[in-house]
């Protein structure tokens, strides 16, 4: 990746994620990042392949975050509520605005762009990988009791986060973040998904 | 209300929750009201005029539902899952597009027009109330086990309703709505938020 295409996906980040991606053009963004009017398709092939590396770099974004605390020492339930009060800090520094870029894409994007849709189910799944090693870890280690099924608690605790920060941002309050973790490690660390719920 | 009015609410309606607020002119509306072009400020004041009477409208269509589950028979555990699966059963003959117009207004809107923001906020806030007329219902009866709040477990069970469609549609699959339901409905029936989580 060249310097300007970086330089354009970072500041193209930034305003898509404000704007979302239709609201957003593309001479916006070579003005923010600084270059040339009109050199846009030298970079990208298209707004599209921009959109979908955009998604990339989102991505990567969100697992630096996870990793590190994958990464860190401690028992992992710790571990992963500052993962969850890092994401919180982020969202509040921002004045509570913004919120998951991946989110706010899916819904803007995925009934009109299945090139995007894939890509961010992709990433979703990726994202769940991530709690899932935390869950994993914590359940190896005693600190869970009885998950059942990690695969699905992890892609509810993802899908109930993306809500959650939905809310905070109509809200502008960190306060459904607070109270997403609180149910959700309420639920964790003393119960477990029946069969017969099922 | 007018007639007009009303037919330029329910088209916007459809165009909206497919393609957003921005992404939809005045003018795509007027052509599917078949209203004439250029008519539109003699219905409504502005567009912002129009969009807040269109969060009433969506918020109208979600309480039909609500409510109709809240005044029917029979246990009210039963009632609220059944209200879940008509939603979902909506979602999914839409072909698990759209998802809520409510959430989707909200991610677009909240950072950006503020009297949209408090607008989404206070619906979001009577679903809350709808909910919570559910939980207390099954309480009152015995159905759940000692839920303390029911306030903050309704806002829970709100968020994560929209994280989960917003999931379900960016998987093209009613899957992530079940999820919800199987982790809220086992929460609900057999745990309780305790004091020393908070």
């Amino acid at each position: 990746m060249t310097q300007t295409q970086e330089a354009l996906l970072r500041h193209g980040a930034e305003i898509i994620h404000l704007k979302g991606f239709h609201h957003t053009g593309i001479n916006e963004i070579l003005h923010a990042a600084g270059v040339p009017k009109g050199s846009f398709y030298f970079h990208f092939k298209s707004k599209e392949d921009f959109g979908l590396k955009l998604i990339d770099f989102y991505a990567q974004q969100l697992h630096a975050v996870i990793d590190k605390h994958l990464e860190a020492e401690g028992p992992y339930m710790t571990r992963f509520r500052l993962m969850f009060e890092e994401f919180r800090d982020i969202f509040t520094s921002q004045g509570c605005r913004l919120g998951c870029p991946i989110g706010n894409l899916a819904l803007e994007m995925s009934d009109t762009h299945e090139a995007f849709r894939r890509r961010l189910e992709e990433v979703f799944r990726s994202l769940r990988r991530g709690i899932q090693a935390f869950l994993q870890g914590a359940r190896s280690r005693g600190e869970i009791t009885e998950v059942h099924d990690i695969e699905k608690t992890a892609d509810f605790i993802i899908n109930s986060w993306e809500g959650a920060l939905l809310r905070a941002k109509v809200q502008k309050s960190p306060e459904p973040l607070d109270l997403f973790f609180r149910f959700v490690s309420d639920w964790m660390t003393r119960h477990r998904l029946d069969d017969r719920t099922t």
